[in-house]
């Protein structure tokens, strides 16, 4: 595995820097576009890293994984009354689907449907900032990982379109909680800054059954594991989820601070980052990465 | 495994003849809906039946798998500037996503796709009829399946919307062959008669890196059996490819006849067969039976 | 003139009270569906009635005319940079045709072209609710018309979907001032309440060439007179604007409250009230009494 | 008038040959682009003229107002059930919005619709081609126009779209005849070669209630022709009719052989020709020099 990985950064290598740091705010936008870091772990606890894997990143869209898993676990199949799952062939902040669709996102991977899960999870407790940051530390055994607050900030200053998309759910009877909050806790979430490794563990629950084998605790239903991954098979690339099927194989989720999670169930979990980003937002050598070590490697689900 | 395939059966046997069966063509709407049938053959040749495995039905958009891999192993991964490979989110056969991408289908298993797919394959030779018949025949050890001259015949007289398509992608220059011909040998594969038995066997190569263990032969390049199975996992049914993905978790092509293939690479090729159709277009029990069969054998690709 | 007035309300008689009354605010849905008003006033201050024409009701999207005007005589053809003027073929408050467009309204009448112009009017002075009413009761000569502050109130209480297109524009960067702000001035200015006669006297100046007859001032240029009577007629109807220049063939606009305010340039306003609604959106009654006395009076622009 | 036109002839000339000539056929790409001509026909059968006014062009979707004509004189108001009368917010050859709304077109000035008309005449008689050219011939009183037989076969190897609109409508069923067979007439009656001036004579029925007053025949009912000038105002020029609407102020319907035709109701017919297009395939000078006219004359309908 351990030479997988090596030979997989080496043949990225000369391309690290092409593409295009995401640049929408400017705490994104300053970022190093030549990093590059990837951790795969097994459900065994087995570990294998190439490059900086211990950096922290703003890891983005991969938090809807974490409160798509939470708001699972805390209304069950009822979520699939306020959010659909399907891949949505439109781009990730788009309205149109919602409002040809009546208010109810395509999929919990698109910022609508995410706003949706976040908004079950701050209907569900008195803190959701605690309850989400106690999520991520316990399963990624990292208790000192945080919100980036600077990223937060920023976030909040350019939050129109998402702000757009919460008034018009809203509208729909679609948004229970106040607007405001939700949104300040989906900024929040979205601004969690790790590391690829502190990623591969904090997801190994969806390659074992909704077992997380560091802690031995059982973090969601075995049933709903299967669903997230097909989820995120279907709908984890934004508007390239079928050419990255095709390349790669495996379910996975990005985000556009450049960090991509996927899984091979009842594997490893494969995290991998490199900043600049392809035409879709999703990581451009992350991708290549990927498809280079499932080619090595022979591993996929199909 | 007979065992599960029985329990199955068992399961869905009180639903038998929900749904509606297709009326598009008269063909298809005077079929009796209460049918069923489920075979499952395994890439060691061991074989699974229950239900009326050996009778024939209409395989119809089953066929653009056939196709898709005829076309794959022609033109190679030029196949993509013609065909996308991303979910539609629309109807299978929409105009609408054509005109806004230059008549370039979103992937190879809307109509206008498969009519590309079919175009690749009749100006690749003089008579693609014998070499679509071939492929199949070869394939399924049945040398006497065909194509059923009255559902051709019904097609080709409600033919206008996929006439339509046809003319519409050749103004953008997305056509080669002449139209009438093209749609000819595509509402003959469309009218392909086979038992679920012949199509687990017809398929088994994409549950074995390309190898057709039946006949011991090579059908094609194993890395594109990968990419074919995850087309048929992002855009296999129609528009409820998330929803399949979801509930079955298996790479699939389904087919207004009322069948369904499904493929566990590795493992095994799971065909099911019932006429009466759900909402989109999919077998109700078919969808019905593989999701109590992934339920009942824990068997799915997450 | 009255006689004409007079059969055309013995015609539309009979199905007063057909069609549905706005409710999606309760200050609309309890109106009276059977009432009447229709108040016809030449350039020479000849006025002509029929029905409650100096009971005031709620005169709704008829203020965007309002503003319109008061916006092009602040940034003359400056304005079009920030909103088109063809019709927009979808409904009154989607945001698809935003979204495509890149945040400019189709035209000045649908509710995001009317943010845009009210945005205007908020940029250009520092109490924009004085200007506004100013205008109305000079040009009216009615100085006690207000704002209706139980509607206010409501439609602050269902103000989600103008909220989302708000935030959406500014998104794009297409609102300038505060966002709150703007749309407390577009749902006061929604709220005036007014008759059909004052709505009649108000809008002389587009039937004169930018002079108010009855005070004799002028209220805008005569070059931009004609250019808001073209974006009524292509505009001014919601998305049955083809539909009521075909049966009616007047410039006009219309409100949810029930009112229809249309010019006959060089020769008269015509206001009309019912409040019940058709399916799309418009006056039942008023549209229909614009078509009976189009026909009678043989009046009409083409 | 006639100082009126050499006026506007002197403020366009320096622009000509400005925009693009349509190339989408062989026969229109090579046409001269700094050609101009101008005829203004009043309704009392003075003439005033400017550029080669005698020469003749392809009139191309101005002949849509013909067969419009035509077809409302054959089903009269039935029409409206298979075809709309509302502007289209797309482009003149677009398959979306028919998609959406069951295969019946927007409105009679877009491809889709004069399909629909023409079919409604050839449905209405043996001959259609002698109908048109009778039609056209008698109401401009000239003889010896005709189809221009080269552009007919030009039209024809280039008419994959309008085919796909053909046969995408009568999937829906609204297309009662041949599909080749109206589409022959269709291709025909767009190729109909003839002067500004002839087109201002064809014409005048529409400014003069119906009635030529060259011939003193009575060509359409009083009250069609009301509403055809309505939908010329809504739908007239692809999609900047409101555009047009703002700068012009006159029903029209606009070519891309570069001519338009404009009348103001009780006045005049006021054609135009100058081949090259703006952006919305409307004749770049001829909208500028109706743009000047209606300036420097004061005519307009608002």
């Amino acid at each position: 595995m351990q030479e997988i990985l090596n030979k997989t950064y080496k043949r990225i290598k000369s391309d690290l820097g092409k593409g295009k740091v995401a640049d929408y705010i400017p705490e994104l936008a300053k970022v190093n576009p030549k990093q590059f870091a990837m951790s795969l772990v097994t459900i065994h606890g087995e570990e294998y890293n190439v490059g900086c894997f211990d950096k922290r990143f703003s890891i983005q869209s991969i938090s809807k994984v974490i409160v798509l898993a939470m708001a699972m676990e805390i209304v069950k199949e009822k979520l699939w009354q306020r959010v659909g799952r399907e891949p949505s062939g439109s781009a990730f902040n788009s309205l149109v689907q919602l409002e040809s669709e009546d208010g109810k996102p395509r999929n919990p991977f698109i910022n609508a449907g995410a706003i949706v899960t976040t908004d079950v999870v701050v209907e569900s407790c008195l803190d959701p900032y605690k309850l989400i940051l106690d999520f991520v530390r316990k399963n990624s055994k990292s208790y000192d990982v945080n919100f980036d607050k600077a990223v937060v900030k920023s976030e909040a200053l350019y939050a129109q379109r998402n702000t757009a998309l919460a008034y018009f759910m809203q509208s729909f009877g679609n948004l229970n909680s106040n607007v405001k909050k939700v949104l300040d806790v989906y900024f929040h979430h979205c601004s969690l800054a790790m590391s690829t490794l502190e990623l591969s563990r904090l997801f190994l629950f969806l390659a074992n059954k909704g077992i997380n084998p560091l802690t031995d605790t059982k973090v969601m239903n075995p049933r709903y594991v299967k669903r997230i991954n097909a989820i995120m098979m279907t709908c984890g690339l934004y508007d390239s989820a079928g050419d990255f099927a095709y390349r790669v194989g495996l379910p996975a989720k990005s985000g556009v601070g450049g960090g991509i999670v996927s899984i091979l169930p009842g594997e490893f979990v494969l995290s991998v980052w490199s900043p600049s980003l392809n035409h879709s937002g999703n990581s451009y050598i992350g991708t290549k990465a990927l498809e280079q070590f499932s080619r090595l490697s022979g591993k996929s689900i199909f």
